[in-house]
Parts: C-alpha cells; sequence; structure tokens
C-alpha cells in the first residue's frame, strides 16, 4: 500500500527525524509534511532557517511523486528552486507537495510551505521543481 | 571586521550546529563552508539529504553576500535554485557561495556544493540565486 | 486605469509585436495574453520554441504585478524559473500569470501556459519568478 | 560533423532568425550565441526583451549539450531559471552556454549572456538548467 511505503520510506531519512518532521496526509500525487521549528532548525534571527522549508517542501514534493510510481520505483529530486515570501515564524510549518505532471522520466512538481500560528497560517515559501523516477 | 561579523552571525544560526556546519574560509565576496554527513542529515539511501547541500550552499552563498554589505546590514534569502548532480556520497560536503553581482537591492548569488572523498572532491549541486539586503 | 495602463506599456513592447501576442484578460493580480505559434516562433521540430513559453508567461507575470503597483511605478523582471510539460503545439498558446504576494520590494508571481487545440488545451509550461517595482 | 549538426538544426530553428541570432563558436561543450537588439525584440523602455536573452541562453545552453550527444539524439530544455542582472543595452548580445555535467538522462547547464557596446561586454544574464536527451 503506497501510504505504507512511503512512511517506510520516511522513516528512512534520518534529517526528517532530526528536523522532528511527520507526514500530516498522504493522497494520490499529494502529501503533506508537518515539522516544529525546533531550538536547532533556526537561522540569525530566531525563526526557522531557509533550509527547513526547503526540506520539508522538497521532500513533501518528493513523496507527492512518489504516491504515482510503480511499486519497484523511488524517486529523486533533479532540481528544486524555493521562493522565500515571508519569515518563517510561527507554532510549526506545513509543507504540501503536490504532482503537476507525472511522467516516466521527469515529474513536475510543486509545493507550498505555511507557517500555523494557532488558527491561522501564513504562507511563506513557493517550490517548484521536477523529481525523476529511479529503480528501487 | 568583516570574518567576524560573519562567524557571530553563523554561530546564531543553530541550523547550522544542527548539522555540524563550519566556515571553511572567508574572502571578499565568497565563502566556503563544510559540513560532514552525520547520521541525522541523511536520506532514505545513506547518503546526505538534499536539504543538508541545500543549507550550506544558501547559507555560503548569504555569507558571501554578506561579505559585501555594510555593517548595518544584514541579507535574506528571497529565492534560491538547485540543482543536485550526484548523490552526496564521502566524507564530508563542502559549499562555496560567490557573489556574482552586487547591487543595493538585490545581490545574485551562485553556489557549488562538493562531495570530499579522501584527495578526490566531486560537485554535487549547484546554486543560483538572489540575496536581499535587510538592516540589522 | 490599470488596464490602459497595462495595454499602453504592452504596445511598446515591440517583442510582443514580434511574436503576435495579445492580450486576453486582465484583472486583479492576474493577467492572460495569448498568442499564435507564427512560422518564426518555433523550434527546430516545427512546435513553439520555448522562448515563446517564456515570452508570453514572463509578460503574463509581469503585467499580473503591475496591476497591484501604483501608477508611478513599473516592474522589472528580477528571475524567472520555467519548467516545460510539454511540446508547444497547438492552435495557439495562452499564458495566464498571478500574483502569489505582493511586496513593496518584491513581487512574487507564477504563470501557466496552456497550448490550445480547439476545444482543448494542455498545460505545457509553468513559471514561477520574482518582479521588482522601479519608478517609471 | 558535430559543428555541421548544430548549424543545420539551428538553421530549423526560426525563432533563432526571427530573433537575428547566430553561431559565434562551438566548442566541445560550449556554444556560443549572439544576437542584435532588434527593433522587434525590446520590451517597453527600448532595451532587449528578457525573452531575447532567455532565448540566446537556453539555445547555447541547449546546443552545448547538443554537442555530447550521440548522432541520433537531440536534447529539449526540461527546466530553465534565470536571473536578470542588468538591463540589456548595447549593440548586441552574445550567449555563451556551458555543459556543467552531462548525463545519460540529465544534462546540468548553464549560459551567461552579455551586453557588447563596442569594446565593453556586460554580464546581464546567468541562466542554469536541465536538457534532456529525445531521439532524433
Amino acid at each position: 500500500m503506497i501510504e505504507q511505503r512511503i512512511r517506510d520510506s520516511f522513516a528512512r531519512q534520518s534529517m526528517m527525524q532530526t528536523l522532528g518532521a511527520e507526514f500530516a496526509s498522504v493522497g494520490t500525487g499529494t502529501v503533506t509534511i508537518s515539522a516544529p521549528i525546533l531550538p536547532g532548525s533556526r537561522q540569525q534571527h530566531g525563526v526557522a532557517h531557509a533550509a527547513l522549508s526547503f526540506a520539508i517542501g522538497d521532500s513533501a514534493a518528493g513523496y507527492a511523486a512518489l504516491t504515482l510510481m510503480p511499486e519497484d520505483s523511488e524517486v529523486m529530486t533533479a532540481e528544486m528552486k524555493i521562493n522565500l515570501l515571508a519569515p518563517g515564524a510561527g507554532d510549526m510549518l506545513r509543507a504540501t507537495g503536490q504532482v503537476i505532471k507525472p511522467g516516466r522520466r521527469l515529474i513536475i512538481v510543486t509545493a507550498e510551505v505555511h507557517a500555523i500560528t494557532g488558527e491561522d497560517e501564513k504562507l511563506i515559501a513557493l517550490l517548484q521543481g521536477t523529481m525523476v523516477p529511479v529503480a528501487a
């Protein structure tokens, strides 16, 4: 089952544990990952480091691609662009990855990263990139 | 002195400590940062997570920009694109950031990330992006 | 009136005339531009050149930003990334630009380019970039 | 012979003729293309349209990739990012494309675009992207 495969793969990504990241949801062509802004995930002004937004945005996009792949395939990021829209301040970050166009050789993906503060959510980063299938 | 300012700022970026990153060198318009591939910085196949290359590449590029800024300014990443060329396998990673075009409003930067194995070094990632000055 | 300002600016962009591009619609924070695939706008296989998708996608995104600017301002592209999803084949191309986040110093924009064939439309390119305000 | 193959392909790209673009040089893994700033290639302030820099930068990068491909292959742009550093003003533009990393599935490329005015040359755009091989 795809959700289990993705959870297994995620569990092996030690960087995700280091950052405290967790799956929030998995759907066909879309995956959501959340992460607290840990004391060890900050830049010099105390808000989330850009690398935290990148890490969970890229992973959400990659796992979104993986939901559409055959069982013997994995994906790798070929390239990713991130625009940072606002400081990563709040209770936690949440990244939602989405497949824009699946393909046999290239999978085009996007992700949005929101900072969550209580009931509020604010878009803080936008990612657009390319995943490539690799044999598992 | 610019090197001290940069080392102070770096020391306040807890994400850099989490990833074990260190300054390797600071020059005018160029900064080099190295990082081990810690057990907690990996993806599901045991090599460096793309977010590690992004983190040190983006920081090297940002601090390269900072070397050209007046004392009362800092910089922030507006956008960054990373192409991943090869898996991040080796003893450590080293990112070299460089200012391509300084400006009052936008500073265009690039960074290269190499994986170092003994005497060997292999280019594993290329970054191109924009830093913006902010009041310190 | 904003639509007139945009039409005047567009009329001065000789590249848009060269490519046969026209405004399809102008809304607050969104602009649509269409262009035929002229005999002189093609790549070596006879479909639309990537530069045509870029040209109308970038312009649609830039004018989308301009709809939100004060009268004495214009915008300039600081950076733009395009992912090409499918060949540009069809009767015409249509680019829809959208402002994701307006700002005093940076305006984050996206654009989608579709190829139109009769009633069909196919997403062929996705753009994500940054516009900067400049004094008119 | 590779130079002839590239000149033949270039001759079939009608967009290059529309923009007045010409090959300046072809080497292994690097290609240079120049273009005048034609009256029909401008933006609203009379300097070169960003799409002109994109068009010749992307083509120079693509043909640089093609110099490394077997005879029965062509390349296509998968994605390209452009940072615009300065207005495209001068006698002409010149784009130099370069292969950073060749590959069987992905070829990572960069390009620089300079504006030439008499003896002066000024870097006006930087591109970084991915080409994919396709059967000819």
